[in-house]
């Protein structure tokens, strides 16, 4: 009844061999929720695949823990990534759980801190360089050419397969695909994954279908949409606020494959998706998250949907991961009045009558 | 294969009938993982029971899905509470997914809205009141007493029925009963409630034991270990920072019925393990949370295990939910280096040679 990782749970569909160490830290077995309020507004069946109940808090860790296992398998002391956000948690965690020593490369302008104390705390070596995101990636790949030091960025090929397990989960959770998987799009990685995923599945028979992906990227980060990258990518959803997505052409495959599409979304229906799914379904996610509910909304709109149809939103990272989002967007101060029982009852009526 | 929340699959263990409804956010199925750094070094073999991958990021949820899902079965409307942490999360949430109102009673003096923030978001209406959090409680039973508003604070009896489904999914994870349980005491209601737990399950034949109850208070608030409330409690670890436990009486119990001791560990000694969790296993906690095993550590120290024994750490919340101290503590300003392959490989190189 334990449950034992990912690794372990589908080793036969994943590079793994005798010398593969079964690291875990108990990632993916995310909760498939299925969303009351909203699947009945909208006449769908939508469920919440909460990737933000990873151990580090986002969907990084199923890719990591597959790459951090195949590190060590190979001999390596040290894995290195550029990055100031999940990928960077996700890799010092499990760099920690396996022995090894983490690098973490940053820019060191505008450097958020609270972005990087949960690399820190697991005991990452934070290097700033004075340079742009881009430049320290191309260091990082410079160096992990030469040194016997494991590049874990995206391009480690081992990240796309622990991912890709999210849609085998998804499927056994199911029973089957789901009709359509809705995704945000940001360096575009995850919906490769996905569909990788699913497609894999339905060759082995454990699925009888495969979904639609509508994959959604940021209005002002739309690349894909537009046909050529945004060089000043500017959203609220930080963690898909990317110009040039590394994962581009495997995307549009995969929306094509699948007779999907890579649409978009505006910061003010993806900060209206975030409210919602807090308070209308109890489920705190990432603003960036809240990019594939925000896209069902748009499509439902403009009339997509038939009804009925099984929609599975990703949502990819924790709302505890940037909580100054849900204090401006909540804004509001709480009401004081005096310390009595009248005064109070007569605030809680008072908000009853403004909620109404 | 779909996990259905606690309420599913513990029914027949909890006050459950067929008006209940099978409320959840699939709370629970926490992981528990074994800690090989910590247990090689101390001897014994040490699992963390990882509660903060709970929906609101604690084991909060458990007992709040079960007091939630009796309000509506008793045709509530609204659900109230007294709190600032994250308690008034977990009411939040739940009430959301239940359609239900929820508010949230705080003192005026000292708000910290970033802890508010995620209930707010959840939607819940926050009253200050001018006044101490003993008397916003006071109110909040006053209100609740002659109105149909449901009391979800800890004297709500079915919290703690939620809450012993911790003890059962240990068991059930382990194959059996730990030899020990070590776990934070601030309140005093989950060491009860796990006691209460691991005493119906041994008594319905589904372990062969039950452990040792090991309480850790926070010196700076250990009333139990002194024998009297203490008025101004202080400790790092927030979550425990109470003078006067409302569960004290069942607490003592847990720990005389078991064989097993209420004891304390400074702030240093939590801070110590909470760094130790994150770098040696890849586990981030509230600090509150590595008070078990800052006290499993402190009880190893004096001699007190014989070496091979199971013991089970309880991390009650997630370490998302106060980066602040994770910031304080990794403390380290990044390294800031020229943007050239040589000064990056000679700052790793230096950081290797620190760490020795």
């Amino acid at each position: 009844m334990r449950y034992m990782g990912l690794l372990h749970t589908y080793q036969s569909m994943l590079p793994i061999n005798e010398a593969t160490p079964m690291l875990t830290l108990h990632e993916g077995n995310t909760p498939l929720i299925h969303a009351e309020a909203l699947s009945k507004e909208l006449g769908i069946n939508i469920y919440l695949k909460y990737e933000g109940l990873n151990p580090t808090g986002s969907f990084k860790d199923r890719g990591m823990v597959m790459a951090v296992a195949k590190a060590v398998e190979e001999g390596s002391r040290t894995i290195m990534c550029a990055s100031t956000g999940n990928t960077s948690a996700a890799a010092a965690a499990y760099a920690a759980r396996a022995g090894l020593n983490c690098i973490v490369l940053i820019p060191n302008n505008n450097i958020a801190l609270g972005k990087l104390a949960q690399a820190m705390i697991y005991g990452a070596k934070v290097i700033a360089i004075e340079g742009n995101f881009d430049r320290a990636l191309e260091i990082v790949r410079e160096i992990t050419a030469k040194h016997p030091i494991t590049l874990v960025n995206s391009v480690n090929p081992y990240r796309i397969e622990g991912q890709k397990t999210a849609a085998f989960e998804v499927c056994d959770q199911l029973g089957d695909a789901p009709d359509m998987l809705a995704i945000p799009v940001g360096n575009a990685g995850n919906i490769s994954a996905y569909w990788k995923g699913f497609k894999e599945y339905h060759e082995a028979g454990r699925s009888t279908k495969r979904p639609r992906m509508l994959g959604f990227e940021a209005e002002g980060a739309m690349a894909i949409v537009k046909g050529e990258p945004i060089l000043e990518p500017e959203t609220i959803a930080t963690a898909i606020r990317i110009g040039n997505p590394a994962s581009w052409k495997t995307a549009v495959e995969a929306a094509q494959q699948s007779e999907g599409q890579i649409n978009y979304v505006t910061d003010e229906q993806i900060l209206s998706a975030y409210q919602q799914l807090a308070a209308k379904e109890g489920v705190f996610a990432e603003p960036a998250s809240a990019a594939s509910l925000a896209g069902v909304i748009k499509l439902h709109q403009e009339g997509y949907f038939t009804g009925g149809e099984s929609v599975v939103c990703v949502l990819t990272g924790n709302g505890l991961k940037d909580p100054n989002v849900a204090i401006k967007t909540a804004g509001i101060e709480p009401l004081v009045v005096p310390d009595t029982e009248e005064a109070v009852m007569e605030a809680i009526q008072r908000l009853e009558r403004e909620e109404g």
